[in-house]
């Protein structure tokens, strides 16, 4: 016998099949959804319905946008002439926030990892040599992220684009900004001395 | 300027609007319903407008259900003379999971908190003494949370259900099974003493 209404029981299946979602949390969840107003609850919903019909991938970087054209490609103040190469739509908002970088992105949608069966053509990998043989791109940098599996992505793309000659770079290792030596890591602090530059 | 798609900055929005689910937590829920496949996506939508619609409380017990009586309260093999009283739907679910009590139960959807500015009048006691008042109700054991406002909830009902004349009892305070007495907490641990039962 179960104790929650089928509805009910559905909603909590449906939370707790997300990531990181426990049964309890789930639970916990489908409870505050449906003491919401009732247009609350039904916001909620739309919500999902609409993201998932408005939003589709950059036809140039294959970030998510709701255009056929991001406003990043589509903006005439960035600098077409570099690409920086990120793993997740998740890694722009990252490189953004810094107001450092004014370049177009890349998005790979994921990293090479042979563990998960993710091999380069899961990948958006040709329409990064598409854009790289087509646009006058001049620098590509390669931003994944600095663990086993985006090093190996980055080696990879950046042997597929030797023949291009252009230049590829990679963001630079070290001991992160307003931290502490005694707290990084070994690893870091060699690839930091490694790096060293001239003051 | 926003770097996500407008629906789905709505839809992070309204998944870290969720109690426990913060921002980072919330762009990781996004982009997962976002990556399901378009049904299932649907389907999760449609839980939550389902739940919503289908989900209403007893006309009894109080307790969350599809139809107009829940399982529990119109099953001819509960003992109808006695009532358990818990703060929430979920708590019933916890002690159906013992198969120990048969009766029936009363839902109070909360607890008395003069902090949170609920009173007497935001939960279903008056549906609680209505039944009293009408069926042939023996027993009220309260089984609200054994913590402050759990207590005040617990005694503040004792003292309406004087006047009917029926017996209100109290969960067993005491060192939970297969636990150890150095864990005990001292309030636990005198409860327990108090408590004690001849062997």
């Amino acid at each position: 016998m179960s104790f929650f209404p089928a509805s009910l029981e559905n909603l909590i299946d449906k939370f707790a099949s997300l990531p990181g979602i426990g049964r309890k949390s789930a639970q916990r969840l489908a409870f505050y959804v449906l003491a919401l107003p009732e247009e609350e609850a039904l916001a909620f919903a739309g919500a999902i319905t609409e993201a998932k019909r408005q939003v589709h991938t950059c036809r140039i970087c294959q970030n998510l946008t709701e255009g056929e054209i991001c406003p990043i490609c589509s903006s005439d103040r960035r600098d077409r002439s570099t690409i920086c190469v990120v793993s997740e739509p998740k890694d722009v908002l990252s490189i953004e926030r810094g107001h450092e970088y004014n370049g177009l992105y890349h998005v790979l949608h994921g990293v090479l990892s042979p563990m998960a069966h993710v091999g380069p053509d899961d990948l958006r990998i040709k329409e990064l040599l598409h854009r790289v043989a087509e646009d006058e791109v001049e620098e590509v940098i390669m931003a994944t992220n600095p663990d086993t599996e985006g090093e190996a992505t980055a080696m990879y793309l950046s042997r597929l684009l030797k023949p291009f000659n252009i230049k590829v770079t990679r963001l630079a290792y070290g001991i992160p900004v307003g931290s502490n030596l005694e707290f990084a890591d070994d690893a870091t602090l060699n690839r930091a001395i490694e790096g060293r530059t001239e003051m």
